[in-house]
């Protein structure tokens, strides 16, 4: 399986270029409206002197790292703004990697394919833990593929592709294996807000120094572009503190700092946008789920029904989840997903689908006219 | 000479924290307006559609790159759009590094605290090639310390932090340089709009597939913070076309992509922007030149006289240019400078001054009567 170059910009690109109506369904790209007070904040910070338009410090808008500390009940020391959660999971896997003991990451199988392609980036030995055959992670299963040699184990939950979210329990029982065997556990929460199940909890909630967490404001406020990430890291007085002054130094050399007008408007949402805001996009998401998995039904279908997150995977009789399937879905039904092979090679008979369109309905129709 | 830790954050926190009104001419933050488009192009910005909000292509808005390409005159394959030239720079050394032959990185004594940090976080071996008394950099010198291991070599004209600007003969002599033995000339020009000699010359003049020019909008749009940069790569077909390949992968899996908000506003800066903006801009600093150098020379200090950039190097009479007498300078004097150690060893007994605060002439008379 080759995850160095992620799928997604060369499917969406080949959508793009398709000769008719395409409903887009690729990537992760919400198409509802960000809070209200997101573009206030923008707005007003454009009118704002030129002093603010200069150098944040390299670790974030003091004000933002407090709001976000004070929101997830941890230090403002031990939060670093990123360029979204992808720096964020980036320099938590590489630090993670120096840092711990041990030279492999534990990735779960399927796998969103960026922690793949940065894995492979660094240079270290991946083992993939397989999901259950309901989409969830068994903790026992980890553990039989946890070693001395597991340096990092990267988690995702509210899940992409599979729509599981881990429970408490779950959580609880990976952070333990990561004590167990001196490892850091990565866990990638970008879809907290998007909890149907009512189970999610943050690996926050457990009380280690081998648990860091990364979060992003793009799905929550539906601004993949903007680029607002953040890593909350262990006690940086504690037993893995080289952690974060590490992470610190990275960051540091490359990017410098995050781009400040994004982090100013992202403050002001954070503190202005009602809960209302985030259970209306809830709602709207249960909707598409429904309407789309109906469909799928219909079809005879298999797929997944999500607890979390806002992608449906499906495996259709007798056409596999390959890159030219799903090109072929493009240009004869009209519908635009992502070939399951990215995931996975025991995925490739499935296809993602991204509930980011007005349009499911459409695309359902679509794909019921075209396998019938 | 530790360059792993950048002073500037430290220096700037330590007069910010100081019981008196201090000047502060630390770091290169423009204290002057950005152009108006720009406020203009993000306030648009903010009122468009959710679509527009999500990830831009990771190697940047095509428009972006296409308007960057044309004013360059290169192809727009080979702009990479970054998180500033801060993560072009580390991006071009890390790649160059990997790709090219040799295993050693070549910069200038003193230097821009951040290569040298980035080469010490690449694990590479590093040598220093001095400037001469004028604060140039002879060819010549630099012939003798470039060699077969030699990977990489990191300039900077307009010159941070000596102010020299280096004329079109010594960028074709390092380009060829470079071509020798393999190396890649890497040539960082964020001051390029800052040149008052006249006579700056970009790498991009001299054809060659064996320099890389990195720059931003930080410093000619005032916008440090906005963290919009770009690197200009060989040509991808080309003999070193795995560098943009190589670099693109790495940018895509460290940052996913940069923020679209601020490239969507310099893009509509960059097309409705005068020049006057930028004649303007240089006109102030060259009062200021005059302004600081007179009250230096009033002081029988030895200094800098700037081709180039916004800094002036001062040499104080019996007065060190170490940490502890910035730190009296910021109590006694009311005025932040930059230690010269933290440019080089050879440069302890100079403090560099940032001219970017209208309250130069201030600082000039602090100065004069603290050294009175």
């Amino acid at each position: 399986m080759d995850y160095e170059t992620p799928q997604f910009f060369r499917v969406m690109q080949y959508a793009s270029r398709a000769d008719r109506d395409v409903v887009d369904m690729v990537s992760g790209n919400p198409d509802w409206e960000p809070p209200q007070p997101l573009r206030e904040g923008l707005r007003a910070y454009a009118d704002s002197d030129p002093d603010e338009f200069q150098y944040p410090p390299s670790v974030g808008l003091k004000a933002l790292r407090e709001e976000i500390a004070t929101r997830r009940g941890v230090d403002t020391e031990q939060v670093l703004i990123t360029n979204g959660a992808g720096e964020a999971n980036h320099l938590a896997m590489t630090e993670g990697l120096e840092t711990m003991s041990g030279s492999e990451i534990l990735l779960t199988d399927p796998v969103y394919p960026y922690y793949a392609g940065r894995a492979s980036l660094l240079g270290a030995e991946t083992s993939f833990v397989p999901a259950d055959e309901n989409g969830h992670l068994d903790p026992e299963t980890v553990r039989e593929h946890a070693s001395e040699e597991t340096s990092v184990i990267v988690v995702n939950s509210p899940n992409n592709p599979l729509g599981v979210t881990y429970d408490g329990e779950t959580i609880r029982e990976l952070v333990a294996i990561a004590e167990e065997y001196d490892a850091l556990l990565v866990s990638d929460e970008v879809y907290d807000h998007f909890d149907y199940s009512g189970r999610f909890e943050s690996a926050l909630a457990v009380d280690s120094e081998h648990r860091l967490v990364t979060n992003s404001f793009s799905k929550s406020m539906a601004i993949t572009g903007w680029r607002v990430g953040y890593a909350v890291f262990p006690d940086p007085d504690g037993q893995h503190g080289e952690l974060l002054e590490r992470a610190r130094r990275r960051h540091m050399l490359t990017n410098v700092t995050g781009s400040r007008p994004v982090q100013q408007a992202v403050l002001h949402a954070l503190r202005h946008t009602e809960p209302s805001y985030y259970e209306q996009n809830r709602a709207l998401l249960r909707e598409r789920i429904d309407t789309f998995t109906e469909a799928l039904e219909a079809i005879g279908a298999e797929y997944t029904e999500p607890e979390g997150s806002f992608y449906v995977m499906a495996r259709f009789p007798e056409f596999a989840g390959s890159l030219e399937n799903v090109q072929m879905l493009i240009d004869e039904a009209g519908v635009a997903g992502m070939p399951g092979e990215a995931f996975s090679d025991s995925r490739a008979d499935w296809i993602r689908f991204a509930l980011v369109t007005p349009r499911v309905e459409t695309a359902a129709d679509r794909l019921a006219t075209f396998f019938e």
